[in-house]
Order: C-alpha cells, then structure tokens, then sequence
C-alpha cells in the first residue's frame, strides 16, 4: 500500500517534528493539514506553506476527512487524545507517529483503538536539540534511520504504507523491529547516550573552580560528547520513564565496561587497555564506513 | 619575547601535529625544518613546503641550527630524546612540545634539562581522529584552545614566546593552567571523555545481535558520543597511565553523576531527573554561547 498524493493527511502536534512531516510531505505535493495547541503555530505553518490548513483544538471536520493521521505529541498526550477522539476517526484509516519508546505505546494504543482503525508506530530517528515549528527542517531527515515497529496486530499494507512514508520523508534508511528490540536499543544508542551527556554536564569536575570556564581548556572530545546534553526534559524524563527496565539494564552494561576500562588503568594493564582501544578503534571505523 | 622570522625552528616529530605545527608556521613564512623518523615524512613535507629540509636521523647541525625546537614525541620518546640528545642545542634556547599530559613531563624534563635551555610545556587542543605527517591540517587550529602550562621555573619571557607561537599557529583561545591543574581538568574534558567513547564502542549492549548493525538505528547520538572512539592506542594509553590518578577521580565524579540519575529513575524521581535535564541544557546552552 503506498501513500497517494489525494490522501488527506493529518499531523497532530506541529512542533519541530511534526512541522518538519508537514514541509516534507507539502513539498513533494501531498495535502498535509495539522491540529495543534496554538494557532499562532497553524498560522505560521500556513504562511510557510506547510500546511493547507489546521486548527488549534479538535477540528472533528479535519479529523473525519483525514486518511492518514501522524501523531507527534508527548505519549501521555496522545494516549488521552486516542481516548477522547478517536470516534472522529474515519472508518479504514491508518494513523502513525514519531514517538522514541515503543512497546508500551503500541500496546496500549492498539488495545483500546477501534478495530476499524489501525496503528503502525514509527520512530524518525532524527531531530534537533531546539524545538517548535519555527524550526521544523525536512532536511533532518535526509541520512536519517526510520525504523518501524510493527506488532503481531499489524496487516501488511499498513506497515508498507509507513515504510512508504519513511522513504517520501526523505530517510536514508527504513528497517523494521519488534516494539520490544526497539525499546532494547534506543535504550542503548539513544537514551543511555541522553544520561551519559546529561551527566558530563552537570558533574561537578574535581578542579571544580573551572566548571564555567570549560570552554577554555576543552578540545572537541568535551563538545561532541555533551552536543547532545541539551535536552526537551518533559520529552525526555516520560520516555526514559516508559522504558525504565530497558534503560537500566543499559546503563548496566554501560557501567560494567567502564569499570572494565577502570580496573585495567588501576592495574596498569596497558596491554589490556590498548586491545580495548583497538577494538573501539576496528568497530568505529566499521560504522564509519556503513554510514 | 615574541617569535621572530629569523628565528629557526625546529619540529622533532613530524606526525599529524607536527607536521600541522610546519604547515602552519611555513605559511607565514617562518624557518622550519624538522626531524623524525621515517625519511618518506621528510620528503613529504619538503615538497608539500611545510619544512625547508630535515632528516630522518638526530642531525647535530640541525638540531643546533635551532633556536626553537618544538616536540610532537609520545612521552617517554621525548624524555628519551632530551637524555641522549641534549647536548647538541645551542645555548639560551627555548623548548616547548604538544604533550596531552603535563605535571610528569614538565618536572622530569625540567630536572634534567641543562640549565642554560628553558622548557615551557603547552598543550594544543586540536587534533584529528588520524594520523600521520600526509593528514597534517594547518586549520585544525582554527577555533580551538591552546594551554600554555609553565612552571616556576619558567621565565616570562619563555611563557610570552609560547603564547606568541600559540597565536601565530592561529589558535582561537590561548590560556594558562598550572601543570597540575591542566591534568585535572585535562582528565575530565579529554581523558573521561575518551573512556566513554571507548566504553560505548566496546560495550556489548542487551539485544546484542544487533551491535554490528548499531548504524541501521541510530541517531546523532551515539555518532556524536562516539566520534572519537577511533583512537591511537599507543599514544593514548600512555597518556592515561600518565595522568592515572587525575583520571580514576574524575571517572569516580563522574559515575556518581551517572548513578544519581539511575536512582531518580529507579525511584521514578522525575522531578528530579527533570531539573538535572534543565540543569544540562542550561550550562550546555551556555557553553554554546561562549564558544
């Protein structure tokens, strides 16, 4: 199933996410309209040719005509939105969305959806450290991973018609995992990543007295590292929370390796260091060369 | 005492840095020669016009021709270098080098350095994830931090040439740090930082079959924290052994940052885990700003 330039397609949450679908998708031609919190957003979004149209509460006219609805919205949000709206809904549609954790998501949607409704969840694994339409980008998706997860109550044509979309939003990859693999590496390359940054951050370094003046001495080992600690922490602190025993268990491993790194120091195990770092070395350059 | 056109320099060492150093200085029509190992080096950089002339053995003529000797050696190749070869500057000289660690090299070398010579230690923070004379860069300077670490030992006039070296090579920020305190800070920004790319690179993360296929689903995040995972583990290792103290305590501050945020999520603490995020995003924002 792919998606046809006469389906309607609907964005809710149109912040820098959602915004970026909407440019993507109305560039190459499709009808995209949003609902969203504020109009001052629709408006913006209309006026930059984004959208054809939106409303800042639910529109049950643009609800009821959508073919194709994306939720960008914090999963709390969209979980109470499924509750509250979803009569709306035209009967036979496919909605999708962009949120970063996986397994309780899909469950609890497609357990309480409509049976004449289907969800096929979705991860964009691209953004940028601000956020809000006015700096929706569809570019931030070229040379990104897409990474779809169908559950066992997925048909065929939905999942093709996700995959579908992943390629017209311009994404260098799309591949496919089970929710439950998905929550297990996002934990690992992105939210354990997330806590890593996060801490270099705010740590107190011994020779505290430069903290605010790191930017001094700093290479860009310190830069690249913490590019990321700039965070949406409403975002952030509900998707950790919902893949709590995955992010833990990561953080495990993590640990567990950094302290490999630090008995051998201890020890003055050079030798077992280096071999270490080789490593380090041989499998970055893998990832440099498949990238 | 600034650095005069008629001074010679010579660079013992002409890898990625030092042969960066040549480049740089070259340009702006400074007398460089150099000395290193491998003769293909040398005449690399002859016909690249980095150096006028060097050799690939300790030329006497050279190294007492030098009124500048810049060492870009792995620690105990430099100590080694000032035991034999010493006795062939000319006196009244200035040594300084690119070491990534300082309190070890700046007391030895020091201690066994004629009187009559003067050593001012100073550490470039730039560099590139490759080696070698053929990658050297003149530009990877550009926007980056130069620490001059000179000891009381140390004349002003031999830490004011350094500095003048520093803004010639065209460094953004020059500074000064006491040894100790440049090793400190030098293991949290460079060292902790290197480990955590490293220990990432290494880990094997739960749903481990998917660690050779990590580039299929990731995002920035784990490219940016592990960008500087492909490490020379010769130089590397021995910097860390150098620095072993400094670097196990800011591992130990740094893990407990890590662990405080594990317990908020243990604890479901999500105000907590939320204002350490504002907490990362505020001094990140701020860091940005400065740089």
């Amino acid at each position: 199933m792919k998606l046809q330039k006469n389906h309607q397609i609907l964005i809710v949450g149109l912040g820098l996410l959602g915004g970026s679908y909407a440019e993507a998708l109305s560039k190459q031609g499709y009808r995209v309209t949003a609902i969203t919190l504020s109009q001052e957003d629709i408006d913006f979004a209309v006026d930059k040719g984004m959208i054809a149209g939106g409303a800042a509460f639910v529109d049950p006219t643009l609800v009821g005509a959508a073919d194709l609805v994306i939720f960008a919205l914090y999963p709390h949000v969209f979980k109470d939105w499924i509750k509250e709206n979803q009569h709306l809904f035209k009967s036979g549609i496919v909605i999708t969305d962009v949120t970063g954790v996986k397994s309780c998501i899909v469950d609890e949607i497609q357990s309480m959806l409509r049976p004449d409704v289907e969800f096929i969840a979705a991860h964009p694994m691209a953004g940028r450290e601000c956020s809000g339409v006015q700096n929706a980008d569809a570019s931030i998706f070229r040379g990104a991973n897409y990474v779809v997860t169908p559950s066992d109550k997925n048909t065929d044509g939905a999942v093709e018609l996700c995959e579908d979309l992943g390629r017209i939003l311009g994404f260098a990859r799309i591949s496919r995992l089970a929710p439950k693999e998905h929550d297990e590496i996002i934990a690992f390359v992105s939210q354990l990543t997330h806590c890593i940054a996060v801490a270099l951050m705010t740590c107190t370094p011994a020779g505290g007295e430069y903290t605010n003046r790191l930017e001094e001495y700093t290479g860009d080992s310190f830069r690249d590292l913490t590019r990321i600690a700039r965070l949406n922490d409403e975002m952030w602190s509900e998707l950790f929370q919902l893949n709590k025993y995955a992010l833990l268990h990561q953080m495990t491993v993590f640990e567990g390796e950094l302290n490999r790194m630090r008995s051998m120091l201890e020890l003055d195990d050079m030798d077992g260091l280096r071999e270490m770092m080789r490593k380090s070395t041989a499998r970055r350059a893998l990832f440099d060369k498949k990238l």
